[in-house]
């Protein structure tokens, strides 16, 4: 069984155009692996390790650091975890030995049979996310940019403005909405997915299927498709 | 006057299918500003402040921190620069602040009249290079990843293999070698671009003239067509 701690709450705070005061998500997974998802920002060193000597939890009993996305806020204190193994830019490694797994052809990366690391791709092409099960709040995704905040849910924009491929990063949306109770976001507090707006999910998805069945096994649903639907169904 | 030293000598070595040893080139940019490139893996820690240390330099007195890309071998010791400014994953920030910069509009980002860094997407999306003009090696390109060592000029497959998008990849290579009369590359040694290589650029440059001349003004040549051609000619 995880707990699922955010050692650091993610935040973003217009200043002026094109500047803004902001800080990503940390969070720590304590169980069978201690686990720290994205590291803060470079100047957060202390603030992390006090943080996690809060929790009883010591840099060095830091099993695994899952980085996100590549942001300076996601990526900015790996060597805390000098012994870690670091999944970083979809790629795995751990003290001077770097080791290929197929996120960018789909494939997940299982720490535990509760705990594993989806390729989310949209927001960059090497994103992802950490999906942990069985916790006191269900099924938790920690998403990092994927969903900037809960207002995203309803407000487009406040994600896709900074994402490389939209498309892409709606159908990541939808694979983690289809599992997780609750989510942490990159830049806002941990929130449960509404259960209204999980009713719209399913009706998306019925629409999906009956998609499928018009246009045959194989088709895909155009993922401008889908968004249509869940923007017009959550006004 | 910019000096060019690199702090530690990227390299790849082949343990097993899927399993290598590796590390990224780290570089000090010593002049106005003290500019470190790549920051090392997670446990480079040591390493690092040491080689800074050898150089005169203290971690308190880079100005700027650029890495060219999102592996885990690039951005392993950011929080060794906490007042410095950062430019991560094609995002600038200092102390809490991020600012928005054209990167992904293709605009260059310039520390002072002989340093800038430019978008050079391929690798991943958000890759950059940083041209420091004027060095005793002429004009140097530190281009992390884009580059994988001297002999990938010749053996496309090794940038190749790690490139989310080997069409555009080349293209950033070849803005690069037009400039460049050095390249320190992300796991070999700097290298001088050859003069034989820089013919064939030039070649390769005005097949791509006449290639203008004959499809008019706006066409834009595509990348495999110049791949096709150094290729070819390198052989």
């Amino acid at each position: 069984m995880y707990e699922v701690i955010v050692l650091k709450e993610g935040y973003t705070k217009p200043v002026q155009k094109g500047h803004f005061k902001a800080g990503g998500s940390v969070t720590l997974l304590k169980g069978p692996q201690n686990i720290v998802v994205d590291t803060g920002s470079p100047w957060d060193r202390e603030l992390l390790l006090n943080a996690l000597l809060g929790q009883g939890v010591e840099a060095k009993d830091v099993n695994f650091s899952v980085c996100t996305s590549g942001g300076a806020d996601k990526v900015g204190n790996l060597n805390l975890f000098p012994e870690a193994t670091h999944i970083v830019a979809s790629g795995v490694c751990r003290q001077g030995s770097y080791f290929q797994h197929g996120f960018q052809e789909g494939i997940p990366y299982e720490i535990d049979e509760n705990v594993e690391i989806w390729p989310t791709p949209g927001h960059t092409g090497a994103d992802v996310s950490v999906i942990v099960r069985g916790t006191k709040h269900g099924t938790v995704a920690v998403a990092g940019d994927l969903f900037e905040c809960f207002e995203d849910l309803e407000e487009p924009e406040l994600w896709q403005n900074s994402s490389e491929q939209p498309e892409q990063q709606q159908q990541s949306r939808f694979d983690v909405l289809r599992v997780a109770d609750a989510i942490v976001p990159g830049h806002g507090a941990m929130f449960q997915v509404p259960a209204e707006y999980r009713k719209q999910m399913r009706m998306v998805m019925m629409q999906e299927e009956r998609y499928m069945e018009e246009c045959g096994e194989g088709a895909s649903v155009h993922a401008s498709f889908r968004s249509e639907c869940v923007i017009v169904e959550t006004d």
